[in-house]
């Protein structure tokens, strides 16, 4: 087995083919600073030829400064019977400026007879082509031989014919597909075995899709069988059923094989980056993922619940905090004060919380949590609720009341309008706006108020809004949680708010939009001054 | 490898374990018909012994006409130093009176020690009393042997013992279990040949569980080292990750690796077994499951669509009707004429569209898109459309006018309230409701003023509401995506609404929610009566 294995992260191409999955240019590229964080070798970012929004992903990922993580784009080889040069494909490819490319070619004859439609020779030249032309042109090209398997059992010698052209025209890397995941671990195996004996010094890879709900063990059985490179995403997102689950195949590796994967201290990060992930797409996470789920370390039998507080391992095939989640057990709620706790060291304003301070700010967290908040992904509502917890906070503005209508008649525009009541600094202010929609119109009103008083919050901009159900089975009438992202051009910040209502969660995720920066502006005020203050002492 | 595999199902006695899963009786007894359906050899319907419910269950399990599968009941082994005699657990089970048993014993050292707290030679007096004294009863016993890889790992002679002291005592199969779900498939392989080589005459049988994303996986490797007994549970349903997925491993056994595992014709109701059990456990099905997910033959991206209209199996693993499954191609931003003509085609209702019909429908699909709507995740909405296209769709209903209120005052509740003006054959109905939040109100209002004309919506459901931003830069003011996902409890359908403002979008979605039972069932109606003409025609 290889010690080093290398993870070509897809989630951002093939895992945004699943259904229901939709990607902004800004959505991508957060991701794509979270996979570095978490130390994957290569991401993939998108197919430049394919659309505009894949182009202009790569553009602006041109300013990403990656700590370790490699970029690459994603192509197909040139058209048959075409040049290389003027194929539009290739030349979106180049003008992605990423070190890395990834060129899929058809690996099966089959499916170049009556897909591509194409002679199994022009094929050959296509590959020899592609590669060699992104080589010319200074990159690391990995070839990704689509439909290896099936094909391999269709016609093995020319599947292995089209590796090898890959190789000899330069390939760095020949990924072994099971495009259409349909193939056992064990023929996995076998057959990756058969071609390392046959091109033994081509270095492979492996991408395997989940259609037998086999991704992960095929992964690991192309690993025990040699390759060294591993392409999945993350949650296993990709179409149909998906991709091979790198939450599972990355642990897997490093944790039970013992290989060499990302960094040690990253893997801890590996639930954060699942969910995260899944809010960004917008996507309730599956509570029953292995190892980041937040159902993988729940316990719910009596019999195991006994056991676990014999022996926590009784039950658990790892300690779950090793991948970042943690154990619940369902009977009686047990404290994530340590998720909190880190989370509070995490803040980049220092707060003095006495011990008494901190277990009560745990306590009212998990009783909000209990109640669908999530400050997983709203950072600043996090910060506010520990700054509230302050006795010396004092908040810059209160909304005392609140209508919001929208009304439709036949024959006219739809109408929202909003009216507010806020107080700052013992002042009434009531004020109205109409908006698109009523959240918005309730936006218009609330700033209405406040910019009188903080005209700095002109440059705020509301950036993203999210809503997410709860409790699928009660819809409409379901506790909804609303996700707000916030920006002031310079810094950006996530706030959120819960309610059946969902006029009052966005009030709420809104109010704390505001809040935030300038909370912050004071905290920053005070801080400098104390260090004013030190200097001084010191004169 | 055994030609003839034997599945135990555990939906009812370990599936039961997961996470906002509790069956009645009602609901195990129908469960259980269902995969006596299937064809399973045995259905374990619960633990007699841990309580009333499970008692209960056995009791009118004893009326039910099974055709092919045994009913077990699942026990542990009889308390350590006490009498087999005078166990309770003992008593329930033989009390259950099912020919099958399933007793369950320790096979770690470590777990005896700790857990237990007996002795490794009481452990295995323990095993051997309980399984003997079910034997004298006459029953058929199946022996689990729980943490048998950890136990293996720790002191495997002692894994050995147990195993041989069962089988010695009578057992008539002896199940390797992976209790914690953390063992690799190659270790699965590895574990079960050397235990087979030891005890050469022994049934054995697997046991997987999901914690690493293998179970699939180890109860192949099982199979592929020669056990003829599986035990999983219908969508994998389990404690913590769950346990082997059936829906994937019968498939896989079946029509992959060529055994005999349930009766051919059976395995085309695979996808609609793991609907019903989901319905019944009220857990939404997870798309994207292998074989029976919605999602799991649904085609996005564009060249995969091309690809598929040239060859079905291109991208796909195996026949989608094959497992009652079928073929989904989503309509998307990138999607063609192609697509929309065969979603066309693929409606359970025929219509009759010109060619300039369709065109004109196609044009108009695309220029929803272009504002935002999506019906790649909301076929319910495509469907509609697709109706209102046709010259003499009669509309079931007309929603003329709304009003939604949204008021917060201090010290005071919010309240959310709404008025409906409907119209329906030509009646004007004019309706008022209170709810949780705005949509909710929205909802009530509407089906006070429809459920008068069509009664049976009273059973259409909400299941889930989504909202999405699509111009995340205009934040609040952005346009507004809301997918609503509806069911009547033998079907479910998904729609859309797009609009700036989140009311309005709400409000299309949940008139094309429940427009949508009313025309499916008008046009099935239609399609009926024009059955019997030809009938008529005949005579």
């Amino acid at each position: 087995m290889a010690e080093r294995i290398r993870i070509l992260d897809t989630t951002l191409r093939d895992g945004a083919q699943m259904e229901r999955i939709s990607y902004s240019v800004k959505d991508k590229l957060r991701i794509a600073r979270r996979l570095d964080d978490l130390g994957v070798d290569y991401i993939e970012g998108g197919w430049p030829g394919s659309n505009p929004k894949e182009a202009a992903f790569f553009e602006q990922a041109k300013h990403l400064t990656l700590k370790s993580a490699r970029m690459a784009a994603f192509g197909c080889t040139r058209r048959s019977s075409g040049s290389v040069d003027s194929d539009p494909n290739i030349a979106a490819l180049l003008a992605a400026q990423t070190p890395t490319v990834v060129i899929v070619g058809k690996s099966s004859d089959v499916h170049v007879r009556h897909v591509l439609g194409t002679t199994l020779d022009e094929n050959l030249n296509m590959i020899r082509e592609s590669v060699a032309r992104m080589k010319a042109a200074g990159k690391e090209v990995i070839f990704d031989a689509e439909h290896f398997f099936d094909g391999y059992g269709s016609d093995a010698d020319y599947s292995v014919a089209t590796l090898r052209c890959a190789w000899e025209a330069g390939a760095d890397c020949v990924v072994l597909c099971d495009t259409n995941g349909g193939t056992l671990p064990s023929d996995v195996y076998r057959l990756v075995s058969r071609v390392r004996a046959e091109l033994p010094r081509v270095p492979f890879g492996i991408h395997a899709h989940d259609d037998a709900g086999l991704a992960v063990a095929n992964t690991l059985a192309a690993v025990e069988a040699g390759v060294g490179h591993v392409q999945g995403t993350i949650n296993g997102y990709g179409e149909r059923c998906g991709n091979a689950n790198l939450c599972a195949v990355i642990p897997n590796l490093q944790l039970k094989m013992g290989l060499d994967v990302i960094p040690t201290e990253a893997i801890g990060s590996l639930t954060e980056v699942s969910h995260y992930v899944s809010e960004v797409a917008n996507l309730k996470p599956y509570a029953h993922w292995p190892y980041v789920g937040q159902s993988a370390f729940t316990h719910k039998a009596g019999l195991h619940v006994n056991a676990i507080s014999k022996m926590a391992k009784s039950y658990e095939h790892i300690e779950p905090h090793t991948v970042g989640n943690r154990r619940r057990v369902l009977v009686s709620e047990l404290a994530g004060k340590g998720n909190i706790q880190y989370k509070i060291e995490e803040l980049p304003v220092r707060l003095q919380l006495s011990n008494e301070q901190a277990r009560e700010l745990v306590s009212h967290i998990k009783e909000m949590e209990s109640q669908g908040y999530q400050f997983e992904g709203a950072e600043g509502s996090l910060e506010l609720l520990m700054c509230r917890s302050q006795p010396d906070y004092e908040v810059p503005f209160e909304v005392l009341d609140f209508l919001v209508l929208v009304e439709k008649r036949q024959g006219t525009e739809i109408l929202a309008e909003a009216t507010v009541k806020a107080q700052v600094d013992g002042v009434v202010l009531h004020t109205a706006a109409e908006g698109n929609g009523p959240v918005n119109a309730l936006d218009k009103a609330l700033r209405k108020a406040l910019l009188q008083f903080y005209p700095g919050l002109a440059s705020v901009q509301l950036t993203d809004y999210k809503v997410r159900i709860l409790d699928e089975q009660s819809a409409t009438a379901a506790q909804t949680r609303v996700l707000i992202d916030a920006s002031d051009g310079e810094s950006s910040w996530s706030t959120v708010g819960c309610s059946a209502n969902i006029i009052e969660a966005s009030c709420q995720a809104l109010i704390d939009s505001l809040e935030f920066p300038l909370t912050r502006k004071r905290l920053r005020e005070k801080s400098a001054a104390g260090m004013e203050l030190v200097g001084e002492d010191r004169s």
